[in-house]
């Protein structure tokens, strides 16, 4: 007996969401549609209420811990090509004595329906703990946003020191597209509609019941009712999986960030629970921001994975559509695992703000040397070329002579004050908070 | 001098969205940034009229044919990292004899200001052309299963014959997912926040009039009004991304599904203009569907290295940004060529309603033996294994004497037809049909 | 407790290298890595055999079933952002009171020396699988090629019948490339190189034996002596990683083939034990190509998602080395899983020579057109408008009154019979058959 | 007339590489490898050696400048789905007033035994750009590995100082990974074999002298003589596509190196024409590396794209071959122009020794906590709760009265002496650029 995942998905952070992944929770969910069709046919008709109260007796039977031996299952599903087939047959088996005849369960269904639904469960219910990691990460930054408003910290672009910012701007740039992850992955994983077709999509053995069918089913299931089954049409596969690769993306940023602001050099913030070295007790490994990262860099291929098989050819697909499941799962988990350790991260994550002060005077006033060019350029036309000068010798512009002959040190270093070259730096951090409140609310 | 785009672009149907995605498309698009953002500050009174007007002038003149050597531009780009940079020092060179200084033009903005804005500016025409091609070629799919949406089809299922269906129906999967990708594409396309941040994203170069200056670029420039700068945060840009993926998975199942329905075996379907062969005159090469296909499956790759670069550091990044140039461009041309590929093919195609029809009785309508059991089991408590026995034989189940013992050849006749099982499929195109109304009134 | 892969892994082949993969596994690697470390240290005198018994006595421990708790182990690897530094703990810990001082056990070494060659272990010995499959997946196709190597069967391009070919042409395209693939896989698992420097790269708490030490654990771990720790330059897992997504490849155009040839409408081949229905018995499945072809089509995304991750920044990464881990193993396991089901699929493959027959008189003589144009322009002048008036009416040739005009019917049967016109088929299988069994010699 | 390539190639490094991937590139391979063809028939006799003389002579006008017009023949090539059947024609037109009878050009090949032929010489062609400018970088990292082998430097981990190593064995990992990826992608491009099958593979319209005519093409051609042919069997176009991600990786860790190491903080490295800003003149992008970076990012997602087409069904593909051109010379462009720009990266890096050791410097000892604690251990159980109260309380080691109870400064400052702990690093760089010389020779 051996396992898979308990080694690192913790380290991934993808313990939570992949307890929504396991075999069990697939089993579950096949389970589930096919008693949510039994309702569903109850509904109108096709079912007694007893046939349905005793599919649902059987389904909970073999719902139950060990209710369903997982390994002869997956044995069992290999002729066939996919687990449907042999759990209906457990199921009937045990629908059977309790007066439900073979063919009234999965009535109508063929085995992408139950697994296109059971796909869609799965990614529901590990989808909400994503949308729940992004929305828990998102308020980290937003926290952060808010208390260091109007912190100044130097903004780096093309890894060169530029100009002053503040650290609640590059944490609003956290939330924002987190936030906006969040709403597009809950968007698509609540339009999803029910998949009910039958064998060929015609809803051939249900007719002519089979639209309110679906519509039940879907209702049943709180999915999207279909205007027509989509074995073959993947856009509402792709939605999600696409929305689940732009989630992993809105990690990916703070967590680079992060990762870049904990070096030695930069030494800006440190997560709460920094990985240490017993030979090496000064390292302090921004250890959630580094797995947050390895995971979320993960997603993209598998993105592509889903889009480069979406050519299901005819009416339902050899290969294109399997091909899905476990792709799929590994979006959640990686996307999930992403989400959950950037969270970490960000709620202990320390902040320097005597560093970022210290790192804004690295330069010795370069970065505002623009400012001090402007105020020359009243006193000598040679202004541009002094500046440059003094920045390529490297030389503090409050110290350099040639331009202390024209503007006094106290006027240098109010120009060279990187709090009053903030912008709208402010403006923008309350604007985001205060969509964000507006969106919440 | 060489070219590129000449020889492969019709062929992969890039040749009308390539229009808008050349070198001079680019240069045109950043000097539209360039003269918008000159009338953003006009507005504001940041600029005189004469200013504003002079700065059109100049960018006029520059968008002209020849206006700017690009080759040059190209090279001058290299030192400092864009093309922004030269094309800046050349509006400004255009403007100063016309009145207007130097720090007037490009004023407040930082290069990726004006090339983001600029991406956006080529997104949405090159766009624009790929929606067009995904409405002519739904259009194209949703005629054909408006006529035959009762024209017979076997449904296929892992390359087997599997029950009757209609073509229709099959068309109606096609229609349902191109509208589904360009409504989506078109929301995307329309929802992208003008950019504007200054070299630090604090908008501190128009403090304190920058957030009206972002709000009145994005109004000249038709793009939504941004609550910050999104210099690090591509979330709009991967919203994009995945939707042109999404529509070239669109474009995939339909063209997959036409170069198999080709198939000498198949033949169901003809393209009207099918490549042929001078030395194999029987050859109908369905050309437009496998080149649509070859186009839409370079799209996942592409999307992935769009997902894979959302890692923007701090205030401005060193190389991710830079990687979606010419990634989305190559995006855009190969889903407009899958799209344009596809309409063609679709516009013309021709449909062998008979072949459907012969191919229908290939197993001697064993497709249908479930309903042949169904009715055998009246009869005989056999009636499984007889069916199955003569299944597996390959005869006609109407030639089959172990059935006809049972039920005479008339009445196998009638449950074999196809037409007798075609469930929903009319109503599921109807519904499709009618929704799609909805949305398009 | 939960499982994860008993649902899925037999349907997608991935069982027997699934095996390879496990947490224990990682486990087991990453203790033979520590054990063998303590070998190569007491070889040069670093350690007493006393010493490397008790750490040998301690790993059997360790690596019996039940000797380490998994799940706490991935509990306790959350913090220092690796299983390595818990592992080494217990380890210490049970090799203490067997006289071998802490400071004794993972001398010298930095976790990601025990890691990188525990993914080398694991590389290895999934790939073994792998290598096997893929051969066991050639020699069938070889069979099929060797006893086809007369067999006609029609050539298709672009999905159209082109011209007569034989099956066993067909067949050698499948073994060499599988071939192929399976040779450089086993090249690049073999050219693997030991990896051992250190926390910084430099060997320094192994001086002055770090290089001694180096080459005897490559030596003891059967991999390749390295020149320099690789800590940051990913080319040996690049190269596996690549040979893997060869591999998938190699097994993708078989899968696809089986699955077309096995379509009701082609037919040429069957597999042994086809996925069935019990509604639908005529349905004959290919479900082992099929899921061959699922597997395959997994590879190219994870095969990037490596590829992406190469960019190891300074001495040792944060994220990118930690995305190496789940991905290799999600690759063996679908590169293996494909080979393995393809291999299935082709040594059952029940191969109808008179359905290949059949199809080559499907057109009616058309195939071999070019044939007869030739021997018409001998006679007149007219022969390629004829032959291709002929073509486009879609009657035989034979019963065209244009062309029998000019030949009689014997002349033209035997021009168009297909076996007159196979080219070097034979010759080429024949040399590929010989190429192969002078490899393997 | 617009152009596609000048705007950006620059700045990308793609300018050299793609002169050999233009229009026009192609148009000169295809009449390369037609050329050929009809010298590999002469030589056997099927061509008279005045035949050949013409199309040698046709080729030559048609591949001057303007000899063919691409925009016509990229239209033309619509229809029948690729260049080379236009191509053929105009060739034809042109060698028949020359004598040579139409069936004589291009006989007995395929479109697709053209094309591929002409895909491998452009592949050749750019490819020894590629692995020239991998060369060069290689050769300028050897230059700094050697000049720097005794160059104290930090070694950082998950970007935390960790421990000394030396600057030339951070360049030390960067050539020799630059050299291996030069030596596989040269091996890839030297091993692929002629394509020469004809319309079904067979050499049925060569035959019998299909094998020689293969063998002699390929002679003419320069490439590897084919067992068999490989229209549906990509492995070699896999080897080369794999190869150049494989080299694309291989120059973006040294590019993501030198973007951090050139970082304000770190101040290690600057290029020697870094990007500049008029408004911030003390900055000092990277721009080489950046873009080295950029266009190195954009590999694998189209490495996963060719391999995901490799699912070339029967004989030969509808679609996934064509999927490839475009594809590859995408994957030339961004390989090449990776190396390209790394190579100008470093051939003019500015190494700043002083900040190095200044670094080294700055965490007071820190790095090296590990060897006082080994020497106070001799004094003091205490040792290691010592050392981390102090590595945590952030002063320098040689500062804390509780070390210095028990060692003296002098002691302190000797142990936390970088270049007294660099372990092999110089052993390793030695080895390393001896292996160099090895190979080289």
């Amino acid at each position: 007996m051996s396992t898979r995942g308990e080694l690192f998905d913790p380290l991934f952070g993808a313990d939570r969401v992949g307890a929504e992944l396991s075999d069990e929770a697939w089993v579950r969910a096949m389970l589930d549609v096919e008693v949510a069709l039994g309702r569903a046919q109850a509904t109108i008709g096709l079912l007694s209420a007893e046939q349905c109260a005793a599919i649902e007796t059987s389904v909970a039977e073999l719902g139950a811990p060990g209710g369903v031996d997982i390994a002869e299952l997956g044995r069992a599903a290999v002729n066939g090509g996919n687990p449907v087939i042999p759990l209906v047959k457990i199921l009937r088996e045990r629908a059977t004595p309790l007066g439900v005849e073979p063919e009234l369960v999965h009535q109508g269904a063929t085995s992408q329906d139950i697994l296109d639904n059971a796909l869609l469960l799965i990614l529901r219910r590990g989808g909400s703990i994503v949308v729940d990691d992004l929305h828990s990460a998102a308020d980290a930054a937003a926290d952060l946003a808010r208390i260091h408003r109007e912190t100044p910290m130097v903004a780096r672009t093309l890894g060169q020191q530029a100009l002053p910012s503040t650290f609640g701007l590059l944490a609003t740039t956290w939330f924002t597209s987190l936030d906006r992850a969040a709403t597009r992955l809950g968007a698509a994983l609540s339009a999803a509609p029910v998949q009910f077709g039958g064998a060929a999509g015609t809803l051939a053995a249900s007719h002519p019941h089979g639209l309110r069918v679906s519509d039940a089913l879907a209702d049943d299931l709180g999915l999207s009712r279909a205007v027509a089954p989509w074995h073959t049409d993947r856009t509402p596969i792709l939605e999600i999986a696409t929305a689940l690769g732009v989630a992993a993306a809105a990690v990916s940023k703070p967590a680079t960030d992060i990762v870049a602001m904990s070096s030695t050099e930069v030494a800006e913030v440190a997560e709460q629970n920094p990985g240490g070295s017993s030979a090496m007790p000064h390292k302090r490994n921004p250890t959630a921001a580094v797995t947050a990262r390895a995971s979320a860099r993960r997603a993209p291929g598998l993105v592509a994975t889903v889009l480069a098989n979406s050519d299901h050819e005819f009416n339902r697909a050899g290969g294109p559509w399997h091909a899905e499941w476990e792709t799929l799962t590994g979006l959640l988990r990686c996307t999930g695992g992403a989400a959950s350790r950037l969270a970490t991260s960000l709620q202990g994550l320390e902040v320097d703000s005597d560093a970022m002060a210290r790192n804004l005077q690295l330069t010795g006033g370069h970065i505002l040397a623009e400012r001090v060019t402007a105020a020359l350029a009243h006193l000598t036309s040679e202004a541009r070329g002094i500046v440059t000068r003094a920045a390529r010798s490297g030389s503090r512009l409050s110290e350099s002579p040639e331009i202390t002959r024209h503007l006094d040190t106290a006027r240098i270093v109010e120009l060279t004050d990187p709090t009053n070259y903030l912008g709208h730096a402010t403006d923008l951090v309350d604007r985001a908070l205060a969509a964000r409140r507006g969106e919440m609310s």
